[in-house]
């Protein structure tokens, strides 16, 4: 019965195009998304002055829409299972000036303005603030990662109070 | 029986170091990379020179190593269940320039230099070489794309010849 059910509102609800064929998804001009199992497709998003990396999430079809039509960056949250219209809580909105999607478009990138912000809850402006030393290994749990970003752009505590924080061990 | 195999070669086999609080994944100097159910972490790669985002892939435990190791990018295809030390088949190696983790370390970001290469199966540059126009959606399944790459690097027939497109339906 549920599965009826879900057939039903699948074959009623509007949808991106259908993927018929691997030239027109990789060389045509219409929006054919490809979501894995769990309905999402990754995104990175970039800074569109500085051009780096600030985050990487998920969307899922209605986040994708969302972004699309409002231009502004609304990811799933895998953590809270949950639309994240992004800033909601810090302010720190996203306004989409390039969303792009890659060769077999099951990849997003998404080029946003912040102004002055941040987009990483520990406080940094970009959440990759650390890098991999790289060369030889010695030993495989003693990788070293070094500081990037000298200083945090806001203080998580004041921020987010007392919201649990996503990072899962 | 398997079970117990699996867990003395986990046991012996040396291993990132692992994950045992918030504050050392987010705040800590030490490597320890969250992989997904499937054993990959996503990894997002940009040029080093003018900073656009050329692909996003997967890497495991063991090319997330060898990139470390050799200063190459090595990715897990997912389409041919295989190592993928990029640029073997087409020449266009990808020179890591600096590695990058997030905050709860389950997501890559690579700078990589490429010289005058391309690193997309379709012949451009970047994956990424289609926008989407954004705005008001009448037609979801007629969201346009704009080509932001005017010309193939190389051409995929005679580079390829006769290896399966990884673009799947």
């Amino acid at each position: 019965m549920q599965i009826a059910i879900l057939s039903f509102f699948h074959y009623f609800t509007p949808m991106f195009k259908k993927r018929e064929s691997v030239f027109e998804v990789e060389e045509g001009n219409l929006l054919s998304p490809k979501f894995d199992k769990n309905g999402l497709i990754p995104v990175t998003t970039t800074d569109y002055k500085s051009g780096e990396v600030l985050m990487q999430g998920f969307m899922n079809e209605e986040s994708l829409k969302y972004t699309i039509e409002k231009k502004e960056a609304c990811y799933w949250s895998r953590s809270r299972n949950a639309l994240w219209h992004k800033g909601k809580t810090s302010g720190f909105i996203q306004k989409v000036v390039d969303l792009r999607i890659d060769d077999d478009q099951d990849s997003l990138w998404m080029t946003v303005d912040i102004g002055d912000g941040a987009s990483c809850h520990v406080g940094y402006k970009s959440c990759f603030y650390r890098s991999i030393k790289l060369g030889p290994i010695k030993n495989l749990n003693e990788i070293k990662l070094e500081l990037k970003e000298k200083q945090k752009k806001f203080d998580p505590k004041k921020v987010y109070k007392d919201q649990t924080n996503p990072t899962k061990l």
